[in-house]
């Protein structure tokens, strides 16, 4: 699947990327894949369930994918540390 | 899937559910499920990858399910509220 039909979850509200997901349905996209780490990904779940209940019923969830990213620390001599991600790909 | 075997994730400490993960597989337990909601779901998600990534190598992650709850409001007179929740398969 190309990257670009990929949503990086941030701190933005959820109908941003819920329009950032609908965008890339609209344009044809077969396939959306919805990307978080730690704090959002609760935000992440919350943008999927708004897309498919209440935009695009006809989008399902293809799969639920969760991982550990290394994250490089911001000040010299701290170790790296690790968060939690999620992918979810939902597919029409 | 018998319902003892699931942990549901709340505020407390992710080493805390790790040890409830942990005591179910050295119980015999060939799955182990993980739910949480709303501001929980990415603890949900640390769980799971500190369970199999430190402590229990050979547990996979057999699925992940995502969905919304209704949620009945505190006071009357509020309407329902829906909250996003996920659910981690973990199998040996």
């Amino acid at each position: 699947m190309p990257d670009d039909n990929t949503v990086l979850i941030g701190k933005k509200p959820v109908m941003n990327y819920v329009l950032a997901c609908i965008t890339f349905f609209h344009g044809g996209a077969k396939e959306v894949s919805i990307k978080a780490r730690g704090q959002s990904i609760g935000r992440a779940i919350d943008v999927a369930e708004v897309v498919r209940r209440r935009f695009l019923p006809d989008v399902k969830v293809k799969n639920v994918g969760i991982g550990t990213d290394k994250i490089m620390p911001l000040e010299e001599g701290r170790q790296l540390t690790n968060v939690s991600s999620i992918e979810i790909t939902l597919e029409r």
